[in-house]
């Protein structure tokens, strides 16, 4: 049989999140990105779903390593997870292996194979060469990957976007593109996450006149909410900051972290004077401080959620300006408003997106997606990094540039392309798909989670009163839902599940405790998988154990 | 005592949604608007939060009546309520009342006293008489109200926007207000909805020249979703379809009833024998056809989201235009992003807000705001309409335009202004808030609703068990939350509400079965304020009785 170049996403198609492609020959397989799933790229830690990894066990052998585009959460989120599992190496730049460090710890994987990289270092990896490309996104150490197999190159861009003014001076490689533009691409991966937007993606470093304008006019205190990865906004924000004879005190669990490791890597250049502690702050006066802290999604018991619920020492009041550097992620709106409506009843000035220009996308629009095309006249095209309607116009946008249609897949999660050098086709389909996990270390995002799906498809509660002694169910099971289905209309459907669960609720009689979270988690997936097939929703299940 | 003017808002101020606002003299109270709570101005029938009234009951003597700017909910749904306990007269336009009257019908409101006016009416009410100028919203019928009172003209904008070239060819009546605005106003109310956006809101006619282009290109059938209430946008589609040859076809139950009404009522102009029923369409080709339905905001039942689910007679697919006339409302975005994906997903082309302009805001932005005080020239201002930040920066916006900081009132829900001709005081703020009513008619509002507040602030779940004889509590009380706090933290917190909630446990031991609603609900006021005053959040709770 002919050897094929099989590209299977099990990530990150059909949905913005857990990002991760596998790229397969013979015996070797390499695979690209291992994230959580997440509503948007520039927030980490939000969700434990991740990629149903059971083709990769199945195919453990071939394993070869994880390259990893950038150090967000739904790109490297999953890897305690598959290093749980796999023994691989793991390669990225150095902030990226940082953050994978961070988090590798946080959840006790030790001895993890980790190397850093730069752009423009090859690794080989069985049959594949892989070369990491500098690239820009809303993170320091974005790569894209230019995979060297034997029947040509694959080019993945993991996020990018095309910020010719980027603050670390370092603008993306376009030439390393041409290089293999010009030499031939035979497939190529990129981002869709921006497709809707026409035009360019603004450039990191046009905020600075925004910031520029704000701390001229700011009387006291500036507090600035961003993403804590997003070191650029960070540098940008301390720059100003220190241009205004002010000092930088970072606030917020993850804001402070990162940007310990940040500055330690070479990522943030801040003046070691010039950063603060927040108990130093009474000493100096309001108009020499600046604040950066998290909180910018309102997530409750985020820095700025408790500076303006008085709950944090620093309580942000009259004279203070607020800038928030970020947009809503979808579903965050109404915290977002929240948080800005207490600021203003606090008496700060508070300057968001919808009032001024405080934030700019990490990922390529219409032009740099056109532009990344013409550049890497790819043979074939795959679009990734996108919900279903992202993907398909995507497509559509390789197809004008001059990709064949017959060469422009469109896949879903577990999809199969093969490629010979000549020739794509889609193969058999392998099993793929979400896979939950519990053990966050995150609180607030235990909570955002549950809100997400709460407000998604609703609740049922199921309540199940057994013996405490003999386990043996002494109650009719009851089952009621919020936000879900309205109840007087379906009562049919609420009955049939209760007859539908009884086999795993009759599993708690003479079971032994320590089993009943096993027990409830299999009334849980099967009530689950019932209200699917029937309603095509997934409301959070929450069983209820009442022990009498 | 010297008498004063009072200017009371029961509803709309802090809150974007329930708009009341009452004009009391002497023994005379005139009520404007009487809404529902609401996210935003555009969608019908959402939420039962309607306004204190207990103010209004503690002065029913002096209700004059009730005067309406125009019909979407969130000024109109509590009038269901408020008939319920006040008779009194309603002031409307035609569509107005004809919307009311609906909606009383539903509620089994009998004999109310309704009244159409039209622009350029007065009515007197006490001491106050009431002129309807007509503005521009996106509803049919919106109209100002200049109160002329013993001591000067009170104007209240109701929601409006300047659109110069309206659909119905009647532009809002500038030139009374500046009648007014020559002669003297005393107090302007202006809508504060869009005073975030700068400059002027595109005209409603704008979306012409996409609806034209969309339907010059459409292959087959043209399914538009859009606010049955918006009766202009829904004339603008059914004017294009007509002009490419087209039927009109409604689908949605509020979609049918409205554009019944509105043709009867002559808001809508629609050659009868161009509107089809849905039966007729399997007779008709695609390319002459245009539906035209509720669900754009992704509500699960809606019209759209069963065609799109393939549940619906109407199976979109290949071939099928979908323009999606609306933008999402906040915490609408996943429901409608949800949507869009399966409308690809069947290979319908989907045209939506990120890709074209289809749509525009009913709410008037900077430039017109300042127009707005500009021509009326107000002694007082007070914002109403909008969120605390909204009412903050339009009250700067009336400072930026002449009106003296100490005339300008940013109020809270029952702050009472008192006016005399000269000075403005803020006096003793009276009861108000937000009360909760059961009685939807709707199924899937109260699904969103739950959703809403499921997503807002997450869920407690109470597990009680009683005695199926007795009512006596058998088994220690369970809470358990999600999406609110994270309930390894918050073990104290749950504890201590437990102990709080017991006197009315306690109530169920020996209470009639047809008591155990009224005990949940006091179970649920209690749980409610107690975690209302440790977290300043409220959760839905969810009090489960379970009897053994």
């Amino acid at each position: 049989m002919k050897q094929v170049l099989k590209i299977i996403p099990l990530g990150g198609v059909g949905e913005i999140g857990k990002n991760m492609t596998l790229l397969e020959w013979g015996d070797d397989i390499v695979v690209i990105d291992c994230g959580i799933i997440f509503p948007d790229e520039d927030m980490p830690g939000i969700d434990v779903v991740i990629p149903d990894m059971t083709y990769l066990e199945q195919n453990r052998d071939k394993l070869r390593g994880f390259c990893i585009t950038h150090g967000h959460e739904d790109h490297i989120g999953a890897l305690p997870y598959a290093l749980h599992k796999f023994r691989a190496p793991v390669y990225g730049t150095r902030f990226t292996i940082a953050l994978v460090e961070h988090k590798l710890n946080e959840n006790r994987i030790k001895d993890a194979d980790l190397h850093c990289v730069k752009p423009g270092d090859t690794v080989q990896l069985g049959k594949f060469k892989v070369e990491f490309i500098k690239t820009g996104h809303s993170i320091a150490g974005a790569v894209a990957l230019a995979v060297t197999t034997p029947i040509g190159v694959v080019l993945h861009t993991g996020d990018f976007k095309i910020d010719l003014t980027p603050i670390d001076g370092e603008p993306i490689d376009i030439n390393r593109f041409a290089h293999y533009g010009t030499r031939g691409v035979l497939a190529l991966l990129s981002d869709s996450t921006n497709v809707e937007r026409a035009g360019y993606t603004q450039s990191e470093k046009d905020l600075g006149v925004t910031f520029e304008r704000c701390f001229d006019a700011a009387p006291g205190r500036v507090i600035v909410a961003s993403f804590a990865s997003n070191v650029y906004r960070i540098q940008q924000v301390a720059d100003v900051a220190i241009a205004h004879d002010r000092v930088v005190c970072f606030q917020g669990r993850s804001m402070e972290q990162v940007a310990e490791v940040a500055q330690k890597l070479g990522y943030l250049h801040i003046p070691q004077e010039k950063i603060v502690r927040v108990e130093q702050l009474s000493k100096i006066k309001d108009e020499q401080v600046c604040v950066i802290t998290t909180g910018s999604q309102g997530e409750p018991m985020s820095g700025l959620f408790r500076m303006a619920g008085g709950s944090h020492r620093l309580n942000i009041g009259k004279g203070d300006t607020v800038i928030i550097s970020a947009s809503a992620i979808p579903g965050n709106e109404r915290g977002v408003s929240r948080v800005i409506n207490a600021l203003f009843e606090k008496g700060a000035d508070v300057i968001y997106d919808h009032t001024a220009d405080v934030h700019v996308s990490g990922h390529a629009c219409h032009e740099e997606l056109r532009l990344m095309l013409q550049i890497c006249k790819p043979k074939f095209f795959i679009p990734v990094h996108g919900e279903y309607r992202h993907l398909k116009m995507h497509a559509a946008l390789a197809q004008e540039m001059g990709v064949r249609a017959d060469r422009v897949f469109v896949t879903e999660l577990g999809s199969v392309i093969e490629l010979t050098g000549r020739k794509g086709l889609a193969g058999t389909p392998v099993q793929a798909g979400s896979f939950m996990v519990d053990g966050l270390t995150n609180i607030e995002d235990v909570v955002i989670r549950d809100r997400r799906t709460l407000a998604e498809d609703g609740l049922v509660v199921a309540v199940i009163t057994v013996d405490s002694e003999t386990g043996r169910q002494i109650a009719p099971m009851q089952l009621i839902s919020r936000g879900f289905i309205y109840m007087r209309d379906a009562e049919d459907l609420i009955a049939e599940a209760i007859k539908q669960v009884q086999p795993e609720v009759a599993r708690f009689e003479g079971a032994d405790k320590s089993d009943y979270g096993n027990i409830k988690n299999g009334v849980k997936t099967k009530l689950k998988s019932y209200f699917y097939a029937k309603t095509k929703r997934r409301p959070m299940i929450l069983p209820i154990v009442n022990e009498i």
